[in-house]
């Protein structure tokens, strides 16, 4: 079991350097890299940086390490928001960024392969060629295997599902060496333990993802996308939730409290009115698109929203989506110097106007500065708070106050995180939200994959 | 580890006995109607059956027969296909079928929570008062436990989805009486290992699951059903794949082969054509409903499919579906005296037609009457074939024909399984499919949760 940090040896680089033929980095530059992502989660620096280029070479460096008692910490894009990639362990930092080939893409069968390290934005621009693309949307330029590994979701996932109903086979690395095959390439299985749902979510701690299957979807004849403000978030919330629970078949629904609008404005040269905001999306023929919009308007007149503001130019819709997908970085901006925790619960979407009011409540209570925004039409939302990282006692008072509202939203139904993970940050938050008796099961799953837990320990339950 | 039969002494039949305020039997016609279900597998007898009211009734049952090494056979309906009921080793067959009460329904989050003896009809029963429906249909009106534990599916998946989709939380006992609770009630959850994923499709294996929290659908303003010929099984099939892939959301698309419908005529006093045939539904608003069927229609002339046969009025719909249900008894009744084994391969779509002609090329080597028809939007077909049961001999043939098939489905990317589950008959083929490394990790998911294998021991994997 690791259970204190672990620098690797001249002989233990020198060994694992010669597996990767030479592709072992310790530069500082690279091992800084390696050591953060975009989350608020306390920086930390791995041993040495492997740099993988199949998945041979990569059962051969797990095999090594699980001989050598390394921690293996699996590295895409770096873009999470839970502190997944950050090696707290030390040992190895596993980078599959090599690993971005698209292996295969079927049209007829509605499905692509791919190796882990591919991002997402490049698999669309290739999907796009062949009138396909691939639904989940988490904002960040994300590998496909850090998407898996994390269960992402994002702004589609009300039509289109998350990774775990997209990602239909897997090709995975476990702890020994061995190499396993999930899955299938049919659109139905019932073939023993569903292993391919095992590992979406499960951050890198039960296996190395190498390769995934996913579906795709044919590009809709007619996407258009329309923005609402509301005087109240309130209204906007429950607008959203009203919506849903109608069945209209939205493809995007998200909401922006005003404070988010007026920093998208700024960082993107947008002029949409500081309100609270509903950004939609709608998918179908061009008679469908009609129906559905027309079913929304009504009901966004009930809740005192705005005229429906269309952007059916292709550009404009890229372009609004663009700003939506940097709501984060605009957050930051408006806060130069600052760091911030994105919050991520989830509740039934009955309960979702109340959890916003429960969050801003409490974080109403302390000085630090938040916006709120959130994947509504899934009752999943994001607070975005600051904290300023040169004091180290702010962000664990953010984390106290964020674990108050967990609580809040565990009463109610609700998850400690809809689509980022447990990471490091949420220990506590899983075993208050499922049980102690649940999480002792996981760790037997775990125990029995990664008997050496040297697969990114530290992460989802405490060694 | 539970390797031969166990039949329970006076004083372990008393212990349970008291366990349960004497709901515990051994009378034979009892042990008889737990020892078999819909499938081909050669019935067995369980030593005793054990009626549970609640969750922690299971919990004392389990805890017991894991101090004593008794196998425990969960059983519902006892409308498996795969003998998974059958209680192969003894012990005691615990029957779920007075935990049937409907907790909750929550027409606002589009969920119900149910014990797990509920059966399908009577939660749609229920379900319809509020304007909502479960969407999984296998045909049988089987528990919804019971369909969790095999990970079903049915008519409809194609649009809404199996049980893997439409399960968003479970409570399950553990082998040791431990109860458990997974997932939550919101739409995403990215928490932790998914448990409720390994639970569903487990067979009864890793834990009895007693209650399930079900995402429900708003039934849709206009459902329509009609029903298409063609002049041969390949265009039909060519058909329909042609349809599915250009993403038209058809609610059902369901091949029966000529024999199929002749068996349901007979059956049933129906008059259709006895020609391969294609039984479509489409669910919307009354436009959209208009649109999808005016694209099948463009579809299914290029493959000389005959014109569509609408049946609008809801009465009609119903029996048309209530007979498509009835397929699988309308082949026994057609082969009085025979008992009937069902296939359950599915491939990528794309690979269909050339499936169904493998499994058609195969059988016509063979005596055995069959019928082929299936959920071929999903690329899942079922060949029923006819065996005599005072030929044991009979079964093991057509156990091997099946197999031969399969061996050729898998290596075109298919399964051996897309609704129906291993059970007992596929151990072998599961190994074939998924490769030992990954079943291995199965087996360690096993041991860590039922260290004694007392759950369905001979199910999924061999002891």
């Amino acid at each position: 079991m690791i259970t204190t940090r672990v620098d690797l040896n001249e002989r233990q680089l020198a060994e694992l350097k010669a597996l990767v033929d030479g592709r072992l980095s310790t530069s500082e530059s690279v091992l800084e890299q390696h050591g953060h992502d975009e989350s608020a989660a306390v920086p930390g620096r791995p041993s040495a940086v492997v740099m993988v280029n199949n998945v041979e070479e990569v059962s051969k460096v797990l095999a090594y390490c699980n001989k050598e008692l390394i921690p293996v910490v699996a590295f895409g894009a770096g873009t999470s928001l839970e502190g997944h990639v950050v090696p707290l362990y030390g040992g190895i930092s596993l980078d599959l960024s090599n690993m971005n080939k698209i292996i295969e893409i079927r049209p007829d069968d509605l499905l692509v392969r791919v190796e882990a390290g591919v991002q997402r934005n490049a698999l669309n621009d290739k999907l796009a060629n062949h009138g396909l693309f691939f639904s989940v949307d988490p904002g960040a330029d994300a590998t496909l295997g850090g998407m898996a590994a994390t269960c992402a979701a994002g702004t589609t996932t009300v039509r289109y599902g998350t990774m775990r109903e997209n990602v239909m086979a897997l090709t995975a690395v476990l702890a020994d060496g061995t190499i396993i095959r999930t899955g299938r390439e049919t659109r139905k299985q019932s073939a023993g333990y569903d292993l391919t749902r095992l590992l979406v979510g499960s951050e890198g701690t039960l296996a190395v993802i190498t390769e995934i299957t996913l579906r795709v979807f044919g590009i809709p004849e007619k996407m258009a996308a329309a923005v609402v403000c509301f005087p109240s978030l309130a209204d906007g919330v429950l607008a959203a939730t009203t919506i849903v629970r109608t069945g209209i078949p939205i493809a995007r629904c998200e909401f922006l409290d005003a404070k988010s609008i007026r920093n998208l404005n700024a960082y993107d040269h947008m002029t949409l009115s500081e309100l609270p905001t509903l950004f939609f999306e709608f998918h179908g023929s061009p008679t469908g698109v009609e129906e559905d919009a027309q079913a929304v308007k009504e009901i966004i007149e009930e809740f005192n929203g705005s005229e429906f503001k269309w952007t059916t130019d292709e550009g404009e819709r890229r372009k609004l989506w663009h700003a939506r997908h940097n709501a984060h970085w605009a957050n930051f901006a408006a806060n130069p110097g600052k760091r911030g925790l994105s919050t991520d619960m989830a509740v039934p979407i009955s309960r979702l106007a109340e959890a916003v009011d429960v969050a801003m409540r409490i974080l109403d209570q302390h000085p630090y500065e938040y916006s709120v925004l959130g994947h509504v039409a899934d009752g999943n939302f994001h607070c975005a708070i600051m904290s300023d990282p040169l004091k180290p006692e702010e962000l664990i008072e953010v984390r106290h106050i964020t674990h108050e509202i967990t609580l809040e939203i565990i009463e109610m139904g609700g998850t400690c995180t809809g689509e980022h993970g447990i990471g490091s940050g949420k220990i506590t938050a899983l075993v208050e939200e499922t049980g102690q008796a649940a999480v002792d099961v996981m760790r037997g799953i775990k125990l029995s994959m990664d008997p050496h837990w040297i697969l990114n320990p530290g992460k989802v339950m405490s060694n």
